[in-house]
């Protein structure tokens, strides 16, 4: 799992972020959430979930975090209130940012510190995509490609849980799941022992899982 | 089920709103909520959960609005943006407003127009509460006496629920539910028939609900 991060510049310095802008004064927040996407990234169209407000007082009075806003948006900001946004795809889509000359996945594990409050936006932000998977599990294999292997969804579904989760336990639960279909085709060209693919199925999916509330 | 809403006065008119107030210049919006909701009702140690941010730029333009804001925070106020609380009590809280003489409780159905967007976040906040049942249906049991009778669970399900719900349908999916359990009493001293009453049992639903994630 990676989380896209932007590249700010200070002096000659080089500092990594979350991406994010001020919204306008005649702007709504979900309306700046796609434009600031945009302009950063080249992405349009995405679904963004609005997941939290982050207002602690304390979190932008760093020096540098105060000079590089001073420089950035020409404003003299006293306090920043971010209004955080999440989005779940997958990692082939094309960034084209007409803003930032850099702007990259990072291994969700790899996160240096980064400025602000960022890297507890992150946190929770991870907090917020376990509670969605808890309520739909389906959300999980939105972020797969359409055949994958047992070791692909590990591998997402650990990064997505705060526990170690033995794989052998994971491969016996999942079997019994009748949704995770699996497909008469192995892996090939891998150095490792070939794997078999599976493939989600959506129908049964939601036969089993019926809510209970609509 | 009611919501908690407070009497604004402007000139000789009363309107009634959902409780809320301006957050100070350092203070974070989670403390803002708590110490907002005690001003006005009295209740401390409520577990509040911020659920949505609300930037609408026109949502704090009609006359009256503006007017009110002018006398009740003493400032010119260009544009208002709500971050909005929620939390789910039994309706047995004492209410002991310092500022509003007058806080009280009105069932969710007979809510009538209010100022702002408030009767917007009073129908977001439902689809919220409808999200937290459907992840964990024992918020539910929270909200009822520790001993209820059908009709009760089916009263506050269908107060939550988008859909008309048939009763009897209602009373077949709950008698296959183990975790509902009948009690040997029923109803005294009512004038249609005495219903049995029936307790939640936390550890049978935990057992048949563990999470795939955790």
């Amino acid at each position: 799992m990676n989380i896209l991060l932007v590249e700010r510049h200070l002096d000659t310095e080089k500092q990594i972020k979350l991406p994010g802008s001020l919204i306008f004064s005649d702007e709504d927040v979900d309306d700046a959430a796609e434009r600031v996407l945009h302009e950063l990234t080249g992405i349009r169209k995405m679904v963004l979930k609005q997941f939290k407000c982050f207002a602690d007082p304390m979190r932008a009075n760093n020096e540098k975090d105060i000079n590089w806003m001073g420089e950035e948006y020409k404003h003299h900001i006293d306090r920043i209130i971010t209004v955080a946004y999440l989005s779940l795809c997958k990692i082939d889509h094309k960034i084209n940012s007409t803003k930032y000359s850099t702007v990259d996945w990072f291994p969700i594990d790899q996160v240096p510190s980064l400025p602000f409050d960022h890297n507890k936006i992150i946190s929770e932000s991870l907090i917020e995509i376990r509670k969605w998977i808890e309520s739909d599990f389906s959300i999980i294999f939105e972020l797969l490609p359409k055949r994958f292997t047992i070791r692909q969804l590990y591998q997402l579904y650990t990064a997505l849980s705060e526990k170690y989760i033995d794989i052998k336990n994971f491969h016996k639960k999942i079997s019994s799941f009748n949704y995770i279909v699996p497909l008469d085709e192995i892996e090939k060209n891998v150095s490792h022992r070939a794997a078999r693919y599976y493939k989600f199925d959506a129908k049964v999916f939601k036969k089993n899982n019926t809510k209970l509330i609509k």
